[in-house]
Parts: C-alpha cells; structure tokens; sequence
C-alpha cells in the first residue's frame, strides 16, 4: 500500500499540498490535481480509505453489487434494497458487472474509494478476504469466504416443493431443466439435490438437463428446444429459474403442446414472470422483500459494531397457479 | 441558503470546528459531529455543495433517478446506463422512488448532499428549476422544464405501427389499451395520438380504453378483464406497455380465445416481457441502448462544458412476433 508521502514525491509536490487536494481544502489548479490525480492513479493510491480511517466518518452510502439488473430476481432485489436503505437513511451506490469485464476485488477498490459505509454482494465471483479487510459485507445468495454473513432461502427444501408438486398434479415423466454456472459458490445448486432426492423417494428417475448459463446469454431457446427433444414424453418440468421456465413454457405451446394438460411447468424465484405470463405460472417463491430487509439489517448492525443474531436462512413456498392447476383455481383479486 | 457562520452560531461551536467537521480534519468527538449535523439540518444546510463549488472537485458519480427498478424498462434503463457509465469511469449513485413518498426535489438536494457530477432522470416528477440550479441533468423519457435536455424516442410513430400491424394482420375491431398517470409529462402520450389517427386513417374507429396506472399498483388483471367485457368484439389489442401487454393476453387466453388466431396483440418497449412470453410477443421496439448511450454523452458533456448536438430524439421499430404473425414465421436462433 502506497503512502501519501510517496505520492507528493512521484507528483513533485509537496506533501500538504496532497493532503490538501484529498480534502478539498483551499484552491488547488486544474493542472495540478490531474498530476497528483495521475500518480495517485500510478501507485495505485486510495486516499479516501485513508481519511475515512482517520475519520471515522460515516458516508452513510452502502454499495451494491449484482452481476446483472435485467434479470427480474436482481431488479426486484435491487428494489428491496433501495427502499430498505432509504428508510435507514442509507444511499445505494450501484454497480452492474455485466459485460464489464471486472473482477469482485476491481469493485471492492473502487467501492473503498468512493467511501462507502459497507456493502451488499449478490455477484457469482468470489470477494478475496485481503480486498475487504474490516469493510462490513454481507452476501446475498452467493457463498462467500467463511466470516461473511449469507442471506439465503432454502434452495433444498425449494427444489423438493417443486418436486412434489409435479408428482401431486400427476406426473409420471418429470424433468428438471436447471441452469449452472462455472462458478460453485452458487447455493442455488441445492435446488438439483431437493429435486433428486423428492423424485427419487417416489420411486421415479431424476432426470436433470443442465444448462450452462453463462454460454447463452440469457436465451434459452436452445437449450428448452434440445431439452424437450431429448426426453419426449416429459409431462412436468422444473425450472430452476423462471426465465428458463419461460423459455421452456414458449417451447412447449410452440411444438403444440398445452399447459398443463400436456405438461405442468414449475419456475423458481417467483419474480414477476409468473403472474405476467401468459400462462401464470407456478412458482417457488422466496421472500425477498423479508430477505433484502434482513441484508441491510444485517449490514447495518456490523457498520454500528452490534451484534446480529436473525437467522440468516429464510423458508420458501410454493405459489400454485395456472401452469400446473389450470384456471380453475384462478379468481381474479 | 444558510452559511457556515449561522451553523456554527446554532451548534455554538467556532466556525474553524465547523469547517474541520465538514472536511474530515483533525478529531472531532462523536458528540460534537452530531451538534454540528443537527444544526446543518435544523437550517437545511449542504455543505457538500459548498466544499464543491469551492475545490470544483468531480467525483465521478451520477445521480440516476429512476420510479421503479422492477419495471422491465427500467431495469434495462438500469442497466445501460450502468455499463455506459462504468466505460466512461463513472459511476452509478441509484434513487428508486418507489414507495418512498419522496419528491423529485428531495431527491436532487440528497444528491447534491452527495456531490454528484450530474443526474440522469426518468421520474414522472417534474424538477424543480431552483432545486436544479447548475447541477448537469439529462431528462429520460420524461419531459421536464424547458432547458433540461430530454432523450426520447418516437412515440407518435410508435402508435402509428402498432395501429398498421393490427390493420395488416386484419384486425376490423382494434383496440388501444393505455396506461395514463395523474401527472401529464409523459411523453407516451403521444402513443394514444400515433394510434388514433392511423386508425381513423383507416376509416376505423379508434377505440381506447384507458388504465390509470398510479390506481393498479403494476397488476392490471382487472383492468385488462373491463376492457375486453366493454369490447367483447375486440381482434386486436395495441397496449401501451409490454406489461399491460402481458396481462391483456393473459386475460384473452383465459377466456378461451386463441392468440394471434382470434386476437392479435402488441404491446410497447420490447424489454425482455415480449421474448420470454409463453407466446412471443410483437412490440414496438425502442433502441434503450443508444438512448442510454447517447444519455450518458449529453450528460458528461454538460459537466465538461462542452457543447452536445446529437439528436435526442430516436426512431423506434416494430418487431413482429407469434402474437400477431402465428408461429410460422419464428426459427430458432
């Protein structure tokens, strides 16, 4: 870790006159914080780490990092947290790593440099234990290094729900279409381990077509495609993701196919897609808004130095409608 | 606007305290912090703007103002001008104003408090010109007051080729289903103009019927269920979003009707709802990633007092689907 002093020695200033800049205090010239600016760049100085330390002001902004805002699980997540902290009298501080190309520590360091009070993690990648020093943390359904905290729903107990519920409207030939990333920090994972084991204990095949999420971007309508292709005589499926159950319910009515007389359709999140669908869908739902309030409690508790005992593993449900019981069961509100 | 003089009077400390508080000099005890803040808020005091307008430091984030996160459109919004603004070096302070009864002008003064470079705004809230003052704001899709630069796309035409795709795909009973706020600077409005005069052009009669979105709260079951009772006839549907959109061939499908085959229907802003509906849905596509693009440009050469004399104003496209075109004409990627 650079010091101040060396950065007024690479700047040829002295070494208020860095002090200065970092503080705004009095005039300094356009020119000359572009130079200080530049070797603070160089040495890979963070200032603002610095003066917080010294400090101990509170910025009262917290960061949030998802890999993505476009998928309604993190923009639903992203809400939650925003009208969470707001309430607090906390900011949000955004980042979406999509297609940037960065790694978790880039955004540790540029989160430390702008200050922030803590953060929340939702990213798949894992955050490196030297990057966070004391900087309070907490994960969002992400496995982390050991001394952070994870908010979780019960992706075990959400992939049996879904099993059962198949084998209840009837089933005989139920697939599971989950997707997997080449990360294992996932704890959605365990959604295959429920599935199998409740299909298993019914005397029937787990039969389980992955899909790697990161090689299609977000377009399943491949994989649904090859899916139904290679096990005909499907009559359910769970989703591990209500976007891939999307994909596989537009799959399933395109090759003529209906919902749910043919086959039921079983999604996981329960975020939006299900009750916009065309076909409602049914769906494992985790109580994120429950979920994001505890995250932010969570946080908050570490910044002001108290204990937290809340359980950090939150229960799902599943929310039947139309794709596995049909329209009878519908009322309007 | 009070002055550094008047907080140190009501805090009854010296103004040398006041100024080491707000710059992060020296030890100051907690107690003190918290006379000191306070006083700043008892006379509604900013001291960042201060400490800006006299070091003209950037801090290289952007205030982004958005109604809603889980709102598809937004989300992608979210989205675009995150990526753009990580590739420029800047990064992302989000207000989601959902819920949290805050007005436009609180928003902007927390900002400000935060020492943003510029804000970028989507709020259906008109700003306020004094709140503004010379802070850089670009407008998204909302028309704010006269100097305020507003990237838009082309709404009135975005009617226009909903209305002819109903028309070309046969439709002799068309209807417009439309979202309507209580505030009237949305530039959507012009939808319902674009709609009307093509169908009228066509010596139909323009049938609309009106959805007070502030009433629904995002779930419009009902409303899409009153308008095909009040217009049993109907072969096809224009929706002003591709929400409302979803809910109206929810509701056609559970009445028994086929769609494209008995109603044809497209919705607006083809995010993500139109390719992941169980049956794909033709909408009116707006380029959210130029527009966003070309947000982050106008404003970044605002804060760099630079002139910008890019077209704010974007063409939009219709992209057809199974919703109105069967699905004959749909092949895999």
């Amino acid at each position: 870790m650079s010091t101040i002093k060396e950065v007024a020695e690479r700047a040829g200033v002295s070494v208020t006159t860095v002090s200065r800049t970092l503080n705004n205090r009095g005039y300094i010239s356009q020119s000359m914080r572009e130079r200080i600016q530049r070797a603070m760049d160089e040495l890979n100085y963070q200032p603002n780490e610095i003066a917080r330390s010294l400090s101990f002001q509170h910025t009262r902004m917290i960061g949030v990092l998802v890999p993505d805002s476009v998928n309604p699980f993190f923009s639903e997540v992203i809400d939650y947290l925003a009208r969470n902290l707001t309430v607090r009298g906390y900011k949000m501080l955004l980042y979406v790593a999509s297609g940037t190309g960065d790694t978790a520590p880039d955004y540790v360091a540029m989160l430390r440099s702008n200050q922030v009070d803590g953060i929340i993690v939702a990213l798949r990648s894992q955050l490196i234990e030297s990057e966070i020093r004391d900087l309070p943390v907490v994960s969002f359904e992400t496995l982390q290094t050991g001394r952070i905290p994870t908010v979780l729903c019960d992706n075990l107990q959400g992939g049996r729900l879904a099993a059962q519920e198949l084998l209840d409207t009837g089933c005989i030939h139920p697939l599971m279409v989950g997707g997997r990333h080449a990360t294992q920090n996932i704890p959605a994972f365990e959604r295959f381990n429920g599935y199998r084991e409740a299909i298993a204990a019914a005397g029937l095949e787990p039969r389980v077509h992955e899909i790697n999420e990161d090689e299609w971007e977000r377009d399943y309508r491949i994989p649904a495609h090859q899916a139904l292709e290679h096990y005909p005589d499907t009559d359910g499926i769970f989703c591990t993701s209500d976007v891939i159950a999307s994909y596989v319910m537009q799959e399933v009515l395109r090759l003529g196919k209906r919902v749910p007389e043919d086959v039921r359709i079983v999604g996981f999140n329960d975020v939006q897609l299900p009750y916009l669908s065309a076909i409602p869908m049914t769906s494992v739902h985790q109580p994120l808004d429950r979920m994001c309030a505890t995250a932010v409690d969570c946080l908050l508790a570490q910044i002001n130095g108290e204990e937290y005992h809340s359980d950090l593993l939150f229960p799902v449900e599943l929310t039947r409608r139309a794709s596995t019981r049909g329209y009878h069961d519908e009322v309007l509100p």
